[in-house]
């Protein structure tokens, strides 16, 4: 059979559906839906994607087959309105507008009034009895095609509309007169002389030709090329066109053009909600010429026309069961429908939305909950901006941590301390931070960098803070000495206020008003929906009890990863673990880890405490040891006196701990292996912890995990230490504690063996954070010179420690559960990398048959839906 | 049926045969199949191995139906000898010797003549007549029981023997009288009395017992453990006992013992070989109290039992295939035989030796080829140091890169070029090197560090220039200033004359005599038969014509890795690349690659040229770029004034270029991606350089090779900038040039998704030590840290840097094989790792079914041994 590439829409018939948007694109198949629902729509064609690759395809050349199947459809157009193209007396006119597969609002083009010459002008005219209304379509018509189809910038047509309105001191359009638009017509078509080398087409079928290859080639111009990088929406869907018969809303004051939506798409409320205007084209109400009036008055203004638009609109929502998103106009009181689509919305308002429409019995609560956009949820958790202040950005970063923040700049951690005990809000402006900058950090209200992206330590530090972070700011430069900064040029000096949006990467000059969402009836019975609808269990990363605090609030069944090197970084802890890294002597070293003891076993109880009944994965000590070394004088200074050392020497002890590449280097178990004494007081911190807690009644579940293990053999010599210390303090105990002993799985060579290790262990902790760093052999701190570059250039269709990559990193953690599971089928797996909290990442860990996923406290209720989401649509 | 834990053997007969060595051990089974061939052994009964570990599951205790198998075993060897256990008049002495499956020299213990006390030892005088004689053996019983069995320092019964020999002024142990003898033992049982609680057992019966015990838990003592460790032998393996009538070489001048190897081990020469001494016991020979006397005048002396060896050591080595390391005693004129086993040889006399018996017709060409030990081939291609000369280290390293080197000491690379070029041979002395040393390296005879493992960066280039290097000599201070260093406390000073053994990884003070080994015709025929033999192809690593030439006249069938950076460290080069790397200019760093282009192509044109007709596989630039910046402030001073830039902004820009994991940053391709003008630049040398040989003739093969490819879209967006310039260049030359355009597979990622990139790749190369630091997370740089203590405590079996990791990086390449495979059968597949050197290796790459490997110039004799070694394993 010959391809189809035209379909016919009108009269309640149509040839096409609505679950046909691949081939007629979202507008023609939602006209192809309505004309079959009896919904009056102006009658036409849609010419498919396949259309648009096949003139791709030709060389840019519109195939004869394809033309003489248009004008097929185009006479039968012209028979069911009973028009005729081109005709002087009686002149059917077309729009031609574009619509891919998914909305690409503003980026491709449209010509409306497609048409008309001096001929056929003066048809509409008399055919209407109305010369203005005819120049009017006939003035617009020129000005669009002069745009789009010969590509004369827009705002030129713009500048002489304006100067004419100016010199006839005219407000707005409707008040030109015929004979102004008359003269704007000769003008705009002398601007097109001069500037092209052709001549305006009169001729109606050069116009529609010349159109429909425009529109065409609208989907490659820049701009569409950009978004849909962005959007990542695939170059070869190609774009539809849909040709249909004008109708006007430029016909008088008895006709008028809108958009509504069928609910509030702000706050979700159930209210008809939009806007019309009288006399004009739908790009008047875009465009801003004239104010447009609520939707509500229209029942007043055209009663007949409204209750019209009202039963549409309900018919549409029932029939689409969601939010609606339409454009209307209505000829001489008669109300035509151009398009309805989805509506987009706030997440707030979608939740509200899936929520009652779930008691309207319009869908099913595993409907409701696919329609809210897990990866925005937290938007309704974080403090924000409020939008109704305008407010300029000074410069723009990466959303690193969402939510916004107000305060005054500091640019050292210590000030940040200092003005923060004075009860003043400080924002920490950082070329990037380092675990020494955590004091800081925990007290800002936000964290700004000129360095580092969405993973680097600032962002994943913020982000487990639930503090507003934006990174990678390249515009801010910073001079510590003077206590100034620079953001793209305007100097601020200390303690000068900013506001952050971390969600969308701005920084703002000065305090803007913050507004905290509150939490909705709907979200609480949402977030309850969504917990009994997912396999998956959420858990947290949470290292402090007040992390584990907010978790447990948010929903977490655990904590998945508590890191305790963070424990070590508070002061008065730092110095212990400086001096217990520094010496050579076990003596002194043991006496340290002695110290350290009962600080750790404080923290795991309270931590325990907080989790009462709940599992706790806490994971022994993992970094490069130097990472808890002091890089200021000052600091070095302290401890060189502190341990009686020279401070040449210490800075020579010091220097000679640093390594080439310290991710690889001595780091999680091998550090356990090289020196046994730290995981073995570790162990004996939680193990203590828990037998004091089980001993007066509570419900405690440890578990400890082994980080960064590559061969089985680390995994057992750890252990099996492990055990010995447990088992000792549980006999003297005399109690009955269970505890698990697992590992992360954050190496290849884990994931390669994992059913060798599987065999020892209780669990599998997936750290596809440096998971994802050795498999692709990319550093996060370092992967900023390059990473942005293959993102734009498409060699990387995502950030890889954003969203997991399921071909390469996801490949190996396949691998690594079917080893495991096959000789361990009690094996517990998780996943604690920063992609625990990522939706599309949970989605493919849900279909990996992971048993959860822990992720930062704030993201726990996007986990939860992400997983009820995967859950549902892998039923 | 129960178990048999004792097998029988003497007079001709045996229970077990010499494939049983699993379980009565090397000793047992050599003795069971010599007894079956009808040579005349002590008969006697071996306790298997099976035994020993029944032994130490029972708590270190003899089960009692153990003990009483050997019981009935000790019964028939009675009736077999006609003597009697513990009988006063008729007694039967026993030896009871350790034997583990392989040969574990000196690391287990042995007890001969037990079944002595007061009544037996006078019984023994009569029964022979020779009272001496029977105080020789008990003196000799007490000593060795007591050592083995009750925990006493062999050497304080020496001590005692020697005074006493001082005390009568006698010179051998022979001339001892029976009184003088006697007098020893009570100061032996004196001796034994005052340290051990327990009485000496003057009961046969508990001595045999007691011994048995003693032997199997010797299987357990430390020095046995640790020598297990190093020769990876599992502990699970156990030892067997072999208890056998004592046969005496000390009874008397017609009575003796000796070692004897059927040819010569050191040369292989085909020539009976060995010591013998009259009136002795076996460990006489061994304690060096007399010197034996060659083997050729027990011709002389004992002409009968001289003959009765030489058909025995001829039916043995004929019956065995190999050369044997034979022991024997003669008692009064009759020879036994004691032990046969294949005998340790030297590479050459291996060499020397298959060649020999293949000439024989005793051995096929294949297994000749299966003798001579691959790993140790090398040693006959380096100089070595002259063994006849006695010579002490001063500290010990890694052996880094086999041979021997003479030279005077420098510590600087500038320095070694100057003394160089004043025709001084100099040693390198670096506490580790960098690229920026190689011109150093490159006129050094040898290089010595204090850093860095067996894999750093001086040993890999130390061994890809063929040159004697010793690594991390940690008893080595450098003190650059005073241009002195000292080792293990010995201070030397620039220009002092050190060796180096990069064998064994000695430092030697002074310089010891070299000798140059001569390639024998044997060692030509062996290397034509192991070419003859292999499936694998052998391609070398080389990246100078210099290294090019030395591969190929070593058999390198081509390059499979050609490392473009080396070339840029060149004086004047290095400049160019600093001043491309550093400008912010696009313009300038154009003018500077355009300067770069005719160096690189007259680079690639030397290179065609010595390989003529082979392929090279070039691999574009790799390394990250900071590795070719300047760390030393004179260089920062030059470059600086070069650059018209001032040394403070010339600093900051510099370490603006630093990474905190270089190893995982802007590197490989995806420096080819950000600038690509380098990548362009090298493919045009390449094909300029490849396009003029074939138009004068020659046959040219390049490979351009990829490096560190994560993603399919990498490479793909790299392959086609090298195909456009490529394509333009040999149009416009006008000949027919075909190249390969193929990828290292060296990150985790690449191998897991190898089918995606195959499909677009035309080779393959495993880049095994990058996938090995990716797969393990595991820098070589930084791996000192914990690897020594990871082989140690044998978390680790084996250096992952030396032979491949078959579990994870072999798991990996196995999936790429298979993968790749799938998509593109046509796919080409090598390795240039350092693995490609390595036997073991080198057998896995072959089972994978990889084209071929390669390694390093002075490597690939080896390389073509093993490959053949493999494919005769795997036929």
């Amino acid at each position: 059979m010959e391809n189809k590439y035209v379909y016919s829409f009108g009269e309640g018939l149509a040839e096409g559906t609505a679950d046909m948007k691949n081939l007629l694109g979202g507008k023609g198949a939602s006209l192809a839906e309505m004309a079959s629902l009896g919904i009056s729509v102006p009658p036409g064609f849609t010419i498919t994607t396949e259309a648009c690759l096949l003139y791709f395809d030709s060389g840019n050349r519109l195939p004869r087959k394809l033309w003489a199947e248009i004008l097929t459809h185009l006479g039968q157009l012209e028979n069911t309105v009973g028009k005729k193209f081109g005709d002087a007396s009686n002149p059917l006119l077309v729009s031609v507008r574009s619509g891919a597969r998914v909305s690409m609002p503003g980026m491709m083009d449209t010509v409306l009034n497609l048409g008309l010459n001096e001929e056929t002008t003066q048809g509409l005219g008399h055919q209407t009895g109305d010369t203005r209304f005819a120049f009017d379509c006939y003035r617009r018509f020129i000005a669009m095609f002069g745009n789009v189809a010969l590509g004369i910038d827009y705002g030129r047509f713009e500048t002489i509309l304006a100067r004419k309105k100016k010199k006839r001191n005219i407000q707005v359009d409707t008040d030109l007169t015929a004979q102004n638009l008359e003269s704007i017509i000769h003008q705009f078509r002398a601007l097109i002389k001069k500037n092209v080398d052709e001549e305006f087409p009169d001729d109606p079928m050069a116009q529609l030709k010349q159109a429909i290859q425009a529109v065409f080639l609208s989907w490659n111009t820049p701009r569409a090329v950009t978004y849909r990088k962005l959007n990542q929406i695939p170059n070869d869907w190609g774009t539809a066109i849909t040709v249909q018969a004008m109708v006007f809303g430029n016909m008088g004051t008895s006709s008028a053009t809108g958009v509504v939506f069928t609910r509030n798409p702000a706050t979700g409320e159930k209210k008809f909600f939009g806007e019309y205007m009288i006399n004009a084209q739908g790009e008047d109400v875009v465009a801003g010429i004239r104010t447009p009036n609520p939707i509500a008055e229209l029942e007043a203004e055209m009663p007949e026309a409204y209750n019209s638009l009202v039963n549409v609109y309900q018919k549409l929502e029932n029939h689409y069961r969601d939010m609606q998103d339409l454009e209307f106009t209505i000829e001489n009181n008669h109300l035509y429908m151009l398009q309805t689509r989805d509506g987009k919305r706030t997440v707030s308002a979608a939740i509200k939305i899936a929520m009652d429409m779930v008691y309207e019995g319009l869908i099913s609560k595993q409907e409701a909950l696919m329609r809210i956009p897990a990866d925005q949820l937290d938007q309704v958790f974080h403090p924000m901006i409020d939008s109704t202040v305008t407010s300029k950005a000074l410069a723009k970063g990466l959303g690193a941590s969402p939510g916004a923040a107000v305060g005054k700049i500091v640019f050292t951690p210590e000030r940040a301390q200092e003005m923060a005990e004075k009860k003043e809000r400080v924002i920490l402006v950082r070329m990037e931070t380092s675990p020494e900058d955590i004091h800081g950090m925990s007290v800002a209200q936000g964290i700004l960098t000129a360095r580092g992206g969405m993973t680097s330590h600032a962002a994943v530090v913020a982000r487990s803070m639930g503090k507003p972070c934006v990174s990678g700011c390249s515009d801010l430069h910073v001079d510590f000495r003077k206590k100034k900064c620079s953001l793209n040029g305007t100097i601020l000096k200390e303690l000068d206020s900013i506001t952050l949006d971390g969600t969308t990467g701005r920084v703002i000059l000065g305090a803007v008003p913050l507004i905290r969402p509150r939490l909705t009836s709907n979200i609480t019975r949402m977030m309850s929906l969504a917990g009994e609808n997912r396999t998956l269990t959420i858990r947290a990363n949470a290292d402090t009890p007040h992390d584990a605090f907010v978790a447990r609030d948010f929903g977490a069944q655990g904590i998945g990863l508590c890191r305790t090197e963070h424990m070590f970084f508070d002061e008065g802890r730092i110095l212990l673990m400086r001096k217990m890294i520094l010496t050579d002597d076990p003596n002194k070293q043991a006496e340290t880890l002695k110290k350290l003891l009962p600080i750790q076993r404080g923290d795991f109880t309270q931590i325990f405490k907080v989790m009462e009944g709940l599992p706790v994965t806490i994971r022994l000590l993992d970094p490069p040891l130097h990472e808890f070394l002091p890089n200021a004088s000052k600091e070095i200074k302290i401890l060189a006196k502190e341990m009686k050392l020279s401070q040449s020497a210490l800075v020579k002890k010091i220097s000679s701990m640093r390594e080439t590449n310290p991710m690889l280097g001595l780091r999680g178990c091998r550090l356990g292996i090289v020196f046994p004494e730290i995981y073995r007081m570790q162990t004996r911190a939680i193990i203590e912890a828990a037998c004091k807690l089980v001993k007066k009644g509570m419900k405690v579940f440890p578990e400890i995990m082994i980080p960064l293990v590559a061969h089985v053999n680390e995994f057992t010599k750890v252990r099996d230490e492990i055990v010995e210390v447990a088992q000792e303090i549980i006999e003297k105990s005399e109690v009955k504690l269970s505890y698990q002993i697992g590992t992360m799985i954050e190496l290849p060579r884990a994931a390669i063996t994992a059913d060798e290790i599987a065999k020892e262990a209780d669990f599998f902790s997936f750290g596809t954070n440096d998971l994802t760093q050795t498999t692709f052999g990319l550093s996060r701190d370092d992967a900023g010179s390059f990473l942005t570059s293959y993102l734009e250039q498409g060699v990387l269709e995502k950030d890889p420690f954003v969203t997991v990559d399921e071909a390469g990193v996801g490949s190996l953690m396949k691998i690594a559960v079917e080893k495991g599971k096959s000789v361990n089928p009690d094996l517990h797996l998780g996943i604690c990398g920063e992609h625990g909290g990522d939706p599309a990442s949970i989605e493919f860990f849900h279909t990996l048959g992971l048993d959860y996923v822990s992720c930062s406290p704030y993201r726990v209720p996007t986990a939860i839906l992400a997983a009820a989401q995967a859950s549902i649509k892998h039923r």
